[in-house]
């Protein structure tokens, strides 16, 4: 199925490839039908329109007034053979602001048009140079600071991904080809297609879609930045951990409680994935006015969190602590957490306690437990404490909640925190060689293709008339081929191609 | 006369030639004898050191550990005919962050140093492709971000700086060969160059390097934007008028005398000149720590400005601010000053003044001159009254005191405004096509050389003997060809690279 062409225009378009701002070099890139004889009116040097294809020629830009803009390199790529699949000239001149828009400007004078955000990419995929999942996975390229995310994208780029879906698609077509047959016969009542085999089939492609689809949570963070939120009661430690993260003093740091108001994140990366530490103004309750919404924005914050670094002061109330923990995981199952016992550098055994701390926090009039200088316990087995005082299960995810002695001060824990995030992270998969599904419109795609396929079983087993599983089919069909584009329609490639940066 | 060739080493070196930041395309570019070889074992494709040179190759970069950074395009340029007279290979890639990043970090793997700002263009010069005011004109043009500042660049990167010095220092050679050749025939007491005519030759020279030198204020400002710092008694309308000439609300505005204490500037740009515009507090004797500490950065934005928009609030004692304007002017007659009477939109016969106004100015107890209902000489003829208020000679720019009438609500007296402006800076000179001197350090030279030409002229019309005056040449020469590097030393050379951006 050969895309639809009027979306294209055939005016020659140009853009500024190059990052904005000043440097060394700039690019101006103009593709389209009259690319070479438009810079070549310009041109004081060799006949553009007349060089080989894939050559660079020194000359200068004259502008239309006669002046001289810049002296550049113009190289030349020719249709086909050429990123758009039209003429393209590759104009690199000293990378200026004012040069970069005197050039556009003269260049428009000329007969260009200004390239919409991915025009050129849009065009590659409309000369039928890529697919429209390779056409995202350059969108992704450009936009990826990890190495997570440039892999995945990297994999996209190469058709890996669109490689797979097409094998499913294969397989879905041969299915549908099969039930067609059936309908043509269909008056004489004879089943081409053995149904067991089919809902064997049919059943093996639901789960091989179902799995991409939940590549997808992990993928979308790994390719946008993982949201780490931290979390704990007031002075419990949160901004001393997200400066400690970061390596810069970005949080303020008091000794007192409620410092943090304003939800405070930035990013780091380790071992090539971005994480985006969310720091939070300490859970409780307050009179303070800007210190309360601080505390619903936590709130707020948590849910969308996909790691919770929970942080628990050891000189306050831990069985309070380790409640308001749980009672989060309970109902948040699907959020990975991690419990930090903090100030691990503090000497317990000297420390006076008060019964009661300064700060009121969100209780349930239970007795609290506060740890004493007499009660060592949570030192040696921290573990068995948080477990124990509740009889609670703690959900499937228990390993996970074993806490980590962490000293922003010392540094203990550090490391143990960072693997902690990348186990949780990665879990296992090779962003390289497997295939994650990172962008939203695909795991649309997947879900709905996974849904129409499982209604397509259902009427199998109930032995449904093939027509109607036939229409199921093509449903599931129609959706994967979305994914690579060859179906489409002009909203799709509008709304995935002005996403794109300018000229590219 | 060669440059030194010890400041350069034969190590091939690599940076990112673009901006920073993400883009479309980012040019990775190496030069050096190895720059083909340490691609090439990078680059899955056509093998690069077999290539033409100015030829363009698709491939994909594969890092040391074998992972693909990135498909691109490989452009090659081989010695001597490319920009830094070396083997030069540009790398077009994917401008992520990351893949700059990697790549840079591959190559390093495999041999090459990170280039210093300016070593690409630096290499040019050590290799006879460009000469030094050349270079200096490139790092100028990627600056500049005015047509003004672009023209004179330009200009000096095409070598008609660099002739005009050129032909300025051969006059000399010649000067100074005619003198040294008396000193050959020392003994016989022959004067093979006549006294009058060298004298002659030296007072020309020194006109047109006086000239030239002359053009360094102009150049400079236009170069890198012209102060113009607007002035005046509190609330006489100083930041409505920035605002109107950004077009934009940078300074905070409202009627209480004193709201602008911060000296705040911006830019805007009028028929391709960047003008810096610098509001400051208003000028008055005040109690207020920070306004008085406004004040003070007033008077000494006020030192350094090229051009004074000094405002006069016509609701206010005009005499005491035209007072405050002479005086001004009288001690600092190479600023450009333009009065501007503000307010103009306000209907003065209505207004009702007090005789004394709230703000207490800087007074030296003479009879305040109040503009009241009943008098209107200001309106109709506000030059008389201002030159005649005084029986003080306002120095020899007369012209330029004529005041504007002029209303930030109204936009009354803009035009002339910005027109005013104009003449002064450009001042009749065009930056495309005269030569003006905008680098400093050809400024000094010029008047150092100057100097030396001047002692040179003395010694001649004293009859001093040749070899004292070939001395005076000799030196004026030396600073002539400091300029276009055909005398150079490394210290020079690293303060003038070092200033590039990187990947140049």
């Amino acid at each position: 199925m050969e895309p639809s062409l009027n979306f294209s225009d055939s005016q020659t378009i140009a853009a500024i490839s190059t990052p904005p701002g000043k440097g060394g070099i700039a690019i101006v890139r103009i593709s389209g039908p009259n690319a070479l004889s438009i810079v070549n009116s310009a041109w004081k040097g060799v006949d553009l329109t007349s060089v080989a294809s894939h050559t660079a020629h020194l000359g200068k830009y004259i502008s239309s007034d006669g002046e001289i803009i810049d002296e550049g390199v113009a190289t030349i790529f020719l249709a086909p053979h050429s990123f758009t699949g039209e003429n393209i000239v590759e104009l690199g001149v000293h990378g200026s602001s004012f040069i970069q828009r005197e050039i556009l400007n003269d260049l428009i004078r000329r007969g260009v048009r200004i390239a919409a955000p991915g025009e050129f990419t849009q065009r590659a995929f409309l000369n039928g140079k890529i697919d429209l999942a390779q056409a995202e996975g350059i969108a992704d390229l450009i936009a990826s600071s990890s190495k997570a995310a440039h892999d995945m994208a990297i994999n996209q780029t190469r058709g890996k991904f669109s490689k797979e879906f097409n094998s499913l698609r294969d397989k879905l077509i041969e299915f549908a080809s099969l039930l067609e047959l059936e309908l043509d016969f269909s008056e004489e009542e004879v089943e081409f297609a053995d149904r067991k085999s089919l809902m064997q089939l049919c059943r093996e492609i639901i789960l091989k879609i179902d799995a991409l689809a939940a590549s997808f949570l992990r993928g979308r963070v790994l390719k946008n930045g993982v949201p780490v939120v931290i979390a704990g009661i007031p002075n419990a430690g949160k901004s001393s951990l997200l400066n400690l993260l970061l390596n810069d003093e970005k949080a303020i740091v008091t000794d007192i409680p409620g410092t943090t108001r304003d939800t405070i994140e930035d990013t780091a990366e380790f071992d090539g994935v971005i994480y985006r530490f969310i720091d939070t103004a300490g859970l409780r309750q307050t009179e303070d006015i800007v210190e309360g919404i601080g505390v619903k924005r936590a709130r707020e914050s948590l849910e969308k969190a996909f790691i919770v670094l929970w942080l628990i002061d050891p000189t306050q109330s831990i069985t309070q602590q380790v409640r308001m923990m749980k009672d989060f995981h309970l109902s948040h199952s699907s959020i990975h957490l991690i419990p930090l016992i903090t100030k691990s550098d503090l000497d317990l055994e000297k420390l006076t306690l008060n019964e009661k701390s300064s700060a009121e926090y969100e209780t349930d009039n239970q007795t609290e437990f506060v740890l004493s200088a007499q009660d060592s316990a949570i030192q040696t087995d921290p573990v068995s404490l948080m477990i124990d005082s509740e009889n609670q299960t703690v959900s499937s995810s228990i390993d996970s909640l074993y806490p980590i002695q962490f000293s922003s001060l010392t540094h203990q824990g550090l490391d143990s925190l960072i693997n902690r995030l990348k186990e949780i992270t990665t879990d296992g998969a090779d962003p390289i060689s497997d295939i994650i599904v990172t962008n939203s419109r695909h795991y649309e795609a997947l879900q709905k293709a996974s849904q129409a396929l499982s209604r397509g079983l259902t009427s199998l087993s109930e032995g449904t008339s093939a027509d109607l599983i036939a229409q199921d089919i093509r449903e599931a069909i129609t959706h994967l081929s979305l994914i690579t584009g060859s179906i489409t329609t002009t909203d799709l490639l509008h709304s995935i191609f002005s996403r794109f940066c300018i000229g590219k």
